[in-house]
Formats: C-alpha cells, structure tokens, sequence
C-alpha cells in the first residue's frame, strides 16, 4: 500500500522522526512505546500502511513475530508475564502492542536502558 | 504437560464441561466465552496445560492460528476491527482473547447463532 503522509507510525518507518527501534527486517519494526505502561512497552508494526493488524498480507509472518518478541521480552526483563494487545482506535495503522507485567523492575521512561536490554535479549 | 484436575479450561478440553466449540485440532480449540464482550467473543487455547500463551511450545503455530481466527471473525461478523488480548490473570492456563468490535451488530449471548456463524466462515 502507498505511504500515508500524515501517518506517524509511516514516518518512523520511514525514519523521518525518531523512535527507539530494538528490531527491523524487511516487513516489520519494532521500537518502544513513547508512553509506556511498563519497562520494554513494545509497538510492533508492518513498515507499509495498512490500517489494521488483519489486513497485513504476510499475517502469519506477523503473528510469529509477535510471539518471539514476547519470549524475547521475557528474557529481557526477567518477567514471564508479558500482556498483549491489538485494538487500533488510536493510530490508524497496524500494530501489536507488547509490555511485561507492570510489575516488572526497572524505570519505563528509560528507553536507552530498556532497548538496550531488548537488543541484548535478541543477541542471546 | 500434565492436565490439572481442576483447571477449567482442561476440563473444556477434556469436554467434561460443555462449550460452544467453534474450531478444534489436535493441538487447540477454540470456543465461545461465556461472558462475551461482543458477539463471537472467543477464547484460543492449548488443549494442553501451559500457564501462560509463551510457553506453549508450538508457539508459532498458536499464533498463526490467532491470526486465521480473526480473519474469520472479519467475515462471519462483518466486522473489521476485531480485538486480541493476551492477559492471563484470570485463568491459569493459557489463552488469547478474540472479539469483534462492540459495535458489532447481533445479541452476544445468542451462542448458538454466534458458534454458527463462526463455523460457517471457517468453511467458505
């Protein structure tokens, strides 16, 4: 689908402003959520416009996605709860919100800290 | 792993409690929840015991099967915006909640029709 020019979730794919990305390929980022509910709130999101999750082509490829990224977090912040959610009023383009418990250690607003743990939890 | 006697949702497996099951394979189901939030509210579960939806080992294939059910949802609901929650609180084994926006049109605590529905756009 063609780029939408208003669409910020399109310009962070397109790196146009700025996000804590921790993963990318060539259909997907991941980077974190600017108003976290927890440490490591992630936003993953397919790099085109679509307008929900279920619209994605490559659904499949998506959903998986999703589910190593929540054993990644896992790893990341030592918390086996992680919580996971696809609603879609907010921003009109697909993404697959992640975050640990809100019991998790760690300081949410520090988003150096938690993508670097993400990254490293990747790496393991 | 082991079934638990006394979780609820291994004894829906077990169909030693009735459910209005709407999809079943070897490795999961799918059945109305019985407090819907919609019409066509489903639960996605292992039929074995896992505490939470990231320890089922066939994860990906959990996912996939997410994904697939929400696009049944789409088209027996005519119904774009559906819902997913993974929270796991609640109920100790795992689960992913499904459910059609609440502007839905239809009577959420009509089961038979909803299972119907459902399982009639699992066969188109």
């Amino acid at each position: 689908m063609t780029p939408d020019p208003t669409c910020i979730f399109c310009k962070i794919a397109r790196k146009e402003i700025p996000a804590e990305i921790v993963y990318e390929d060539n259909d997907f980022l991941v980077f974190l959520d600017i108003n976290p509910l927890s440490p490591g709130h992630v936003l993953i999101i397919p790099k085109d416009h679509y307008r929900w999750v279920w619209d994605v082509p490559n659904l499949d490829a998506y959903m998986i996605l999703a589910g190593k990224m929540a054993l990644v977090l896992r790893k990341a912040f030592d918390q086996e709860m992680i919580l996971s959610k696809v609603v879609g009023e907010e921003i009109p383009h697909a993404h697959i919100w992640l975050f640990p418990s809100n019991k998790t250690e760690g300081d949410k607003k520090d988003f150096k800290e938690n993508a670097r743990r993400i990254r490293e939890a990747i790496g393991r």
